[in-house]
């Protein structure tokens, strides 16, 4: 009987959980669980491939993936569950997240990673579709997205204000 | 009673579905029902308005949109309806895509769209990745999506040949 | 009787006043009268519709439009008004509004945005072309832009001075 | 008394045209009145001048510039007029298009462009742009604008068909 | 004892044979052994995993990887081998082998892969690079690289001659 | 008779001189005469047409051009004279002057700007092709640019030192 | 005594002269007599070092160097003669000569390449820019570029037309 | 008999030693002997000549190369030695390394540089390829880089930690 809560952030190193704990501030904001991993596709493949391949028999929903430069975490993920997977491009040095983009986004008809977008904001978001999609049969998540975006636009002011 | 498909495929443009069909394509493949439908952002927005507002009360579980250069559909079906939404950026004379992928991605904090590779690649992987999320909750979803994903991999031959 | 003034200014958060406010003081050295509004075109979908809808009935003649990022906003209220409307890309963090730029100025045939320079100065440009505009038809405009531009040829130095 | 129609349709080489003239059969349809001319502002600057300094004189109201390449001509014209200018960057060659865009569009605080997307679809945009402007101050023209508008809405089909 | 010969020549789809052959062709011109093989890390990743995993006890040296689009295999390779991996960016539809090199070339500190140029050079490259490195201690393969290189060179004629 | 000296440094704005005074100091050192003058293609376009136009007969051999963003300047002098110019692009904001070397590089056959490196090291740049150019009659500018890169290539050290 | 032509055009590759013809042409156009070589910075560098270091001596006043991909031939002969080097972009396969363009235009200060646009507009106006260097110490070259260029500026057409 | 050590790193200017140094202090981790030296393409061709003819005679095995903009080092090495080159792009000031990585992956056919990751993880990685190369045939070397891989995968950490 699978003890994991249904989603999980995986990122590939300690450096990314800049990007990636707004992913978790989300999910704690919808209540929604989470487990939050360093797995690494480059420095450590086995523990990926072990993850991968045991997540949706481990009772995880939906796999939320960062990485920077040559990411590969998220796409390769994919290659080895069924679960959707999520991926956040995290923004790296030299190239600001273009390499990252472009990494995860451009993945071979077969194998699909939903891709946001790159950094804080792709983060945040990828906790809200994975919100959506458990939304589908789950309506207490899909009542707490509604709840979450409904007042996301009722904090929309009306008028600019200076000194900002 | 939702009479509706828990997949909608919608694009901005007719000619949009040389690219999308392959969502449609893929979906049949996998036994799952959808519908397709022209809805642009710019020329249609009330059509727009009208389809992503009433989208979950209509049924859909799932939504697929694809789009080229300033591609605006993806991102504002997504602010009118808490489904998921899945974008496909399709190929530009001009930018090759490179202009409807930043359109799609790119998207704040607090609205999310999957987004899938450019062009064909990521369509067909918009209808895997739909398979993918209703396959949460839908055993059948799952097993076809499974038996896809084997199929594929058998496929794959040991040794490359010429003359292809 | 319409009550509002010729120009709006509309843009997708409080944060891009930042670089919106620059066409709100080009306006003012122009003496010409503008509304500024915060109108989200994915957090606050209907205020924008309502916004665009309504627009040539209250009485705007021309609206400028700053977003940045998947940046939908311009293309989408030139998509609800006839009016002319003139876009600003505001600069992104990762992407340096690159994706604002394309997002925006890239529109399908049949619904243009007039787009200006990423930034301060696409924002300053904004205000001057919206000037321009209402100058083929309002002397008063039309002269005090022109005084304008002789006055900023007129701040040209003929030689370059160092510790500036 | 000025004898020239409301718009001038300007671009720097009779290899232009092939994108240009969907500016003017846009106009066309509009029953707006237009001049097309080449003037190359590398090649005949004087032409240029002598255009864009006596272009409000001669009664013209809007220009659209195309241009591709280091394309100067919009710019240079908007520096010499303070009509309104709309540029149209076309694509060229090796690049696509890209240093067109950025020669018009990325123009200093001061003398603004008014830029639309890469090719026919800019050049057709730029003709509804200046129609949009026009409309302004003369009701036929919005008029005009409107229909068209409505009956391109008209044409969008619901569904996709194949063999396109 | 191994029997395997001292370069791998592997590749993400048969696809990607059209490229990579001119690896194999340089090889056969340098008198290399190689096993040229399809390893797809998206679609059949335990293939991967025990290739590259057993590549070194099986008496490979040098492993040349090809891969378009989001690129993973040479990187995935490198991470599960500590042979030499030297990677070639296929040329892609939409982004023309650019979404390729990144992928490939942008590994993090700790796994390397020795990136060739995009396309039929890049593979060309690798097979030349693959025998620099076996040269070290491999007379033979150091000889013929020499010659090869000789050869070519002595190929480059004085003056362009026309109807080429 | 001209009293000019042979080498005009022309940039776009005051700020510019922060990048082009490093033509000025690299001529200085060389021990070449040069003016330099503020002269804007957008807000000064008649003192440009003035200054270009009669360059040759004010006795200037070569114009240095710096200018940023949609840099015009270059090209626009070039159209105006037949002296050789050399165009420096200007770093941007946004951009970081990838718009200025696009603006710059890409001129149409008929009319060549020599282009040089973004910032600095252009400006500088741009002062040793002047001086060579001039060197190729004038005695005493060869013989210091010979000086002056055979200095420059005796400072380069044999060994990297920490701490620098 | 120098037995050569003021003018040396060089290239990488046989297969570069179907650009650099064009500069060849130019040049015959305005009666200035130059050689063209074939002059491959990787595949025979002992053949440029000898070329270039040579150059001066050998009586050439200007040298125009085309190459693609990592086009290193402008700089590299640019490193080794004091003469004015012009380096003109070859479009590459791939990137379209953006490779080219970057390899030569962003050379470190000390080392000046003047380069122009990528492909035939470039390698046209290499010659055009040597005529002007040539130009200012010898009144033929002058007279004949500014012909070249009058006639030119009388071939603009006033107005476009259809069926080019 | 050679008395070099099997590497040398070499750079363009002092100030890649900022980047190189990464190269050598990962050389040091492993044990492997190095000597670096700054041997400018540019400023010091005669330098880089020398030291690239005589490289394989002196008994380097691998050689490491750093440049940054139009990064010519690693390549004209390659062309002027047969032994095996890498290549580390260093970070530029305005184009952020990706034109020191054009300039350096995209050789052409004939001539391979092996390319790593711009900026410092390039450097890095160039090292340990390096030992991956000489652990062909030196078992030490091998043993040495398979310790340093592990021990990199046993500092991964489970889950990430907040307040890094």
């Amino acid at each position: 009987m699978p003890l994991n809560p249904p989603i999980a952030i995986v990122m590939g190193s300690q450096s990314d959980w800049a990007t990636m704990c707004h992913a978790a501030e989300t999910l704690d904001q919808l209540e929604i669980a989470y487990e939050a991993r360093i797995v690494s596709a480059h420095r450590t493949p086995d523990r990926m491939y072990d993850f991968a391949k045991s997540a949706a028999d481990d009772g995880f929903k939906t796999i939320i993936a960062g990485a920077g430069g040559a990411a590969h975490l998220p796409g390769m993920i994919a290659a080895l569950t069924h679960l959707p997977v999520f991926g956040v491009p995290v923004e790296s040095r030299t190239m600001k997240g273009l390499d990252s983009l472009y990494s995860i986004v451009q993945m071979p008809a077969g194998i699909p990673v939903g891709t946001l977008a790159i950094g804080k904001a792709g983060a945040t978001n990828a906790a809200l579709l994975a919100a959506a999609v458990l939304g589908i049969s789950d309506e207490e998540a899909r009542k707490n997205l509604i709840a979450y975006r409904e007042n996301r636009t009722a904090q929309v002011k009306e008028f600019p204000v200076d000194d900002e």
